[in-house]
Order: structure tokens, then sequence, then C-alpha cells
């Protein structure tokens, strides 16, 4: 199979092609899906006209900004959307929606230019590990973490003794967590770890019940369920802080009142350029941006800061949360508070390919906390897409493509030593190792690591996220 | 003087002219003015052009919503107010405005048509008087508290010993307050002691943060000044609890809550149709109707209510107030939460007449708490408008106008006899008292009035507003 490749000579033609002519050919394709399917065609044939089909309805997404809608032309489309179609080759990148047509995925140094953050290079890597004293996280060498604001500053702070402090969160969509959602903690664990420092994890349970068809009890409930698997990551107690902003709002006057400055400095034509509100969206969505900025403000947390003001902020999240921060740090000195630094992440691709982020809601999209070895075998080996050739044949001789493969991407977050990792590289790239064998070598590294995740979970008791929630001093002095 | 009737007759002949027209007239009112203060005419003669010239303004500011500005005519101001005129025989009342052409004030009746709410009727108030055993508050009998929204649920709840609570507010913008202000907490604490029932008071601090040009801490300052003098009033430490939203949301997850549902359910269109927000407002300005809202709701005080969420809620306010709780009356049966009763009072006026509602910025405009009665008795005699006449020979003739008299108005508020309130009404009416005789009663009310509650006040330690502003079970089982 070469789908890789063939996704991206089609999507050189596709560029070409005018929102109408795209829609005309997914209704085209999608007629012939079903005339095979009707036509009892084999099994094969249907699969890759499906995946023809969705790759066609992906380039018309990214092209004109909607999704296909049987019967509906892009003109009336335009005129549902205000006419705020994308240009044509920009990824769809934002807190609600990772959308490219490319199958390597989102292109990060086109990312990196148009939110104008800086690439994490080999010189700010070194950096790291001089201040450190010990080798960088995986996450960084491999260009995981790629993007940053102002890490340098931080560094400077570090390295002349001032103190600083981590900040991360979580939206609790669902009581299920994939593997996917780890990255940020795994990677804030390790700073934590290095720098030593406190740490500050934001879960938004009322962001999840103003976004979703969702009641605050349930998005509470689930708060709490995935603290649970963010305190089996590893947190130290004594250093962590995990908050409900439905409970911690309530409990700290300094928490609403950066909240509150941040909401006087930002307007809804603000919001609207940035995150797309529009009119018909609730007051709650437009002002929440405030509620996601203001734990970038050490004020936040008179328990742990001592009420100091000034203290630095490195925020570890995914490159789709930076529009928060952006607006956070151009808040930031007009409220006489620091700039939080941030270090951006790359997403984690669904098994089905890395055009898109993994779904919490779509269980095949993912491998879950939750999932048994047999489930975690079975989705890999059906689901992950594949780099590898049609036929063995072909894959001896023209080698697979590790640049698509999710197997392999997979092994880039977790598989921890390099030289395996260059290995596998080398004899599937070269035709010397099948899928399959790929496949079987990310099975055996996800299955003891999900296990090993369920088995921390267990001893997370309820009295221990209590204690994590409740604000309290750190091992810290300010 | 016959300023009443002259403004009557005159908005008579204005409401047919179109906003050019009025737009000339006061241009040429403006240039008439200016030629006989050029020309050293005689200082009444000069005084009745600027009179006109206001009122003219007026209109013209009720007809088209905007400021009467030299060299821009209304077409102009059309297109910069994006064409929402208002209709030209309209009073412009809302939470920020409150203006009319009209010398007798706000023309309560179309406003309780416009504003959909009931009159207070004769048969409320016997209603009223029967359910409290008592004669109704003077508020009452001479239509101050004039328009309400389900009293008669209210008195339905409470003869059925089903337990309510009252809740009132101020937005703390300086630190000093005048007489007007005291209308609905003297209101609110007569409706505490005849139904013995629970009361909160929001002080919105963070509203005056958003809106005014103001620190956060300066707002909280003003915030506990502002208690005390609410304090004064005689509330009951028992039953009664004062809160900044500052402080308060920082300290109630029940309120918290109730702000994010109430947020949930209202879109950014709905507050800009309700309070005029526009694209350039800040997202706290979007949002903080959500946190006037929420006290309707019992559930955001569970130290009070034992958590119990379905407590019926009365509130007693200035009728412009009123936006704010018919969406907060729109949202409540969609969070599962009963409707907030409404008891609305007329605007208190300011010295100058009642075309306005008094306003803390203006020293002159009104009396304020802090007065001296030596400056009770200048301002009252310098700048209480008359109904009187022009001379004591005419004034003895015809008699005074009760109706634009605003010391009689002030009578109507703060003097309790109702047979003296009478016998001067007849008597200014009839010619036979003059307006310095008034004028001399109304300065030997408030004289006495304003030093009673500066002696309170000065009882008023920081201790008493620390409790009053303490989160705690009231006196009552819930």
């Amino acid at each position: 199979m070469q789908s890789g490749k063939m996704a991206d000579s089609l999507n050189c033609d596709l560029k070409s092609l005018s929102p109408l002519q795209l829609f005309e050919r997914v209704t085209e394709q999608g007629e012939k899906v079903r005339a095979l399917k009707a036509g009892k065609a084999p099994k094969d044939e249907i699969d890759a006209a499906v995946r023809m089909l969705l790759s066609l309805k992906l380039s018309y997404k990214t092209t004109t900004g909607q999704d296909y809608q049987a019967g509906l032309p892009p003109k009336d489309l335009a005129l549902i959307n205000n006419g705020t179609a994308k240009e044509e080759d920009e990824d769809l990148v934002d807190p609600w929606n990772v959308q490219t047509s490319n199958a390597k995925g989102v292109d990060y140094d086109k990312l990196i230019v148009r939110f104008g953050s800086s690439k994490i290079d080999t010189d700010l890597i070194n950096r790291i590990e001089r201040a450190i004293g010990q080798k960088p996280h995986h996450f960084l060498r491999r260009g995981i973490f790629f993007s940053h604001r102002d890490m340098d500053q931080v560094l400077d702070a570090y390295e002349n003794k001032k103190p600083f402090y981590l900040y991360t969160g979580r939206g609790p969509s669902s009581q299920a967590m994939h593997v996917g959602h780890l990255i940020p903690f795994l990677f804030t664990k390790w700073l934590q770890e290095v720098f030593d420092v406190p740490l500050v994890i934001q879960l938004t349970d009322d962001e999840k019940y103003l976004w979703k068809d969702m009641t605050i009890e349930k998005a509470y409930e689930y708060a709490r369920e995935n603290a649970k698997d963010i305190i089996a990551c590893g947190f130290d107690i004594n250093k962590t802080f995990i908050f409900s902003d439905l409970d911690y709002l309530g409990t700290s006057a300094g928490f609403y009142k950066n909240i509150v400055k941040v909401q006087k400095h930002v307007t809804f034509n603000q919001v609207k350029g940035i995150f797309g509100f529009t009119d018909s969206d609730c007051i709650g969505k437009i002002s929440f941006p405030a509620i996601q900025a203001a734990p970038s403000f050490s004020s936040s947390f008179p328990q742990i800061f001592n009420g100091k003001e000034n203290i630095q902020c490195l925020i570890p999240c995914a490159i789709d949360q930076d529009p928060y921060f952006r607006m956070t740090r151009d808040v930031a000195p007009r409220i006489g508070q620091p700039k939080p630094a941030l270090l951006h992440s790359v997403f984690f691709p669904a098994l089905q390919g890395a055009q898109t982020k993994m779904s919490a809601s779509d269980p095949n999209s993912s491998i879950f906390l939750t999932d048994t070895p047999k489930q975690i075998k079975t989705k890999i080996n059906k689901h992950a897409f594949s780099g590898g050739r049609d036929t063995i044949e072909e894959h001896r001789k023209y080698g697979g493509n590790c640049d698509v493969d999710v197997s392999f991407m997979y092994l880039t977050f977790f598989l921890e030593d390099d030289d395996r990792l260059e290995q596998l590289k080398q004899a599937y790239t070269s035709g010397e190792l099948l899928t399959g064998e790929l496949k079987k070598v990310l099975i055996e590294t996800m299955q003891p690591l999900v296990a090993a995740h369920q088995e921390r979970r267990k001893q997370v008791t309820d009295e221990i996220v209590k204690q994590f929630m409740t604000p309290r001093k750190l091992a810290f002095e300010f």
C-alpha cells in the first residue's frame, strides 16, 4: 500500500480544484462507494474507495472550512460561513479543531511561522541539557515538543536561581483518557523533576459544561476521574496542585480577581478573531478564555506563592492551546503580570492517520488507558494506518514509509530507546521489517505501558485525589 | 414659573419634529443664547433661553439616542449609532442610563407596558396588608414601588408558610452614597422585618471595576465603605448576608456554578439586545449579567439555605435593573430554578429635576449621606427645581405644581406622615405655601434624617462589616 504517497499526490491534484469542483468530486466518489457496496465488490476495492472518499471530504473541509454536506454546494456554505474560508493549503488548528489534508500530519514549521512562536532548535536543547545536567527528554530530542515562547527567559531565571512554576491542564470531556492525553503530562512530570518546581494542573470542567451537552455534575465527575489518570503519571503530591475550575473558582479570591482582570482587557472582537466565536455563542464561551488564562499568573494561587504576583510561569501544552496563551501574553503586561512562557507539542495522531488529532469520542481512533492487552492488539492490528507497501514483494523491494506510518509514529512517542527506534526505522524503510512486525513491536510497547498505568491508577484513592485537589502550601518557600 | 407645563407643551410640539428639524432647533437656540449673553441681556431672559436650550437638547437625545454635537447632523449620528434610534416619545431606561424629556420624570405606566411587568395596584397593596397584618410601607402606598413581577406568587408562598428570601444590591461606584441610594435598602429593610426572611445584598465591585477606570482594590474598598452605609440602615446581622462579588465568588462554589449555568444559557445576541453591548465591549461586561443573575437562586448560598435549590427569591430594586432580571427569569426554568419575583421602584430624581436619575459623580445633583446640615440647606435652596410660580403674586393666584417640584417629590420619599404630606400638597397647589416654605420643610426633614444616618454609620465598625460579609448560616432553618 502506498496510501501515504497516494494521499500526497492526491492533495497536489486537489489543490488546483475550486471548492465547487471538489464538491463534485466528493459527490461522485460517494456514489462510487455506494455502487461498489451495492454490487458487493471485493472488500479491498470498497476500502480503497472509502479511503479516497474520506480524503476528498477532508480536502473539501480544509478548503471550505466546512464539513461536506450532500446537496449543499460550497456557494451556499460560503454564505452560511460568512465567507471566512481559509487559505487552501493551510492546516486548521485551534483549540477545538485540528485538520490537515497531509498524511504526514500538520506542517509544524508553517505553524511556527503562522503562530509567531520559536522553533526548539539544537541550541536550545543543548542549553536545557547544560542547565539540568542530564540528557533532555526524548520528547525534546525527537521534536515532539517542537516550538516554544520565551523558554530562554525561563532558563535565564533558572540559572539565576529565580523561581518559576509549571502550569498545564486538561478539558475533562469523558471518563476515559487515551494515551495521547498523557503526552503533556508525561513531559510536565519530567520538567517538574529536572527543574524541581511547583506545578498547577487545571481541569476545565466549566469549559466542558459550556461546550458539551453535559450537566455540571457530570463535568465535575469527569474532572475527578481524569485527575486519577493524571496522578497515576506519578506527580509528586507535595509539589503539585490539581484543581477543577468549578471547585477552585469558589475557593480562591486570587483566581477570580485575575480572571476579571483579563476579562476587562479582552474585547469580544478579540476573542472573535482568536477563537472564531459568533454572536450566537453563549456568554460563558465568550468569557471562558480568561479562565484558562488566569492560572498563568502566580497570584491565582496565593496559598502556593504566598501572595507573590510576579513568579514566571511555564506552560507545556499541545500547540492547539496556543491561542489561549497568545491572548494571555498580550494581556499580561497590561495588568502588570509577566508573560507566561510556553513549550508546544505536536498532536498525537489518530490510529487512522496523522491528518487529525485523536478523539476521545471514537473508541477506535485511540488506545485508551482502560483498554485490555487484547483490545490494544486488535486496535493496532486493525486500525493503525500503515506506511507499508501493498504486497510483501513490493515492501521488500521499495521499503515502508515511516513518515506516514502510525505505528512508527506511536513508537516515536513511547519507545524510549533511541538505538532501538533507529534500528526499526532503518529496517522498515529498507523493507527488511514488515508492517505486521512493526505493529508487533508497538503492541509489545503499549501493552505493558497501559497495564502499568492501570496498576498505578488503582492505587489512586479518592482520598489521594482529594489531597491533590485541596488548595494548600506546596513544598516550596516563596 | 411654569416650567413643568411649559416643558409639557414644548414636548408636544417637539414630538412632531424630525431628528434633523430638532437638530436645527437646538443649533438656533444655541446661537440665541450666545447672542443674549454677548448682548448682556437681563439674567432672567438668558436663563429662560438656556432652559429652553437644555430642554431641546434633551428632546434631541431622547429622539436620536445620542448627545447633540454641534456641526454633526443626525444623519451622521444615525450612521455612527448603527441606526438604532429609539421611538421618538420613548424614555431611555437601562442599567446605565435614564433619560426622559418630561419634567414629571419617566412615564412609568408606559414602562410597565414596555417591560411587560405588572402594576402594583390597590388590590395587591391590600393583599400585602392582610398578609402582614399591618399598614404597608409608604413607598407602596405612594406608588414609589409601583411595578412587580409575580409578587402574588410570593404572597401565595408566604400564606402557605413556604419560605422565600430577599435579594437586592448595589454597584459601589464611589465612596459617597446619596439619599436616593437608600430607597431600595429602606424598603428592603421593611420587607425583611414584616416578612421575617433572610436577605442577601450583592455589592457588584467586579462590575464597577469592569465599567469604570478603577483598580480592583479601589472597587473592593468602595464595596466595604458602601456596606457601612447599608448596614447603617439598620439591617439585622443575624438575618442578612452582604457580599462583594470579588470576595464571595472566591468563597462559594455554589455561586460560581449558578453563574456558569446562566452563562451557558444566554447568548451574545441576547445580551446585545438587552443591554446594548457591542463587539468592542470587553468580555467581562458581556458575561457580567450572569453574575447579577446568580444570587436569584438559593443554591448560590448553600451556607444559608443548607444547599436547597428551590427557595423563592424576591428582588426589590429600581426599575432600571429590570433588564438583568428579565434575562434571569428567562433562563431560570431552563436551568431548573424558580423565577425570581420583583418589586420595582421609580427613580429618585436629581435636585435639578425629574428628567434624570441622581448621579453620584455630580455633588450638586444629590444630597449625600456625608453632607452637613449647612450643605443640605444650601443645596436644597440653590438647586432643588421648583414647581412654584415666577412671582409671589402669581404663586398666590395660580398655586405651585407638585408634579414637577423636586422638594415635594423628596418629601414623598422621606416624610412618613401622610396627613402632613397631604396638607403640604394642598397648601402648595393652592398657592398658600410658597416655594421657600416648602423647601424649609424639606430641609428640616432631611437634616435630622442624614444626621441620624451619620450617627448610626459611626457605630458600624470594620468588625461589624466583616461579620455581615462573612458567609455563614443565618437565623433561619432550611
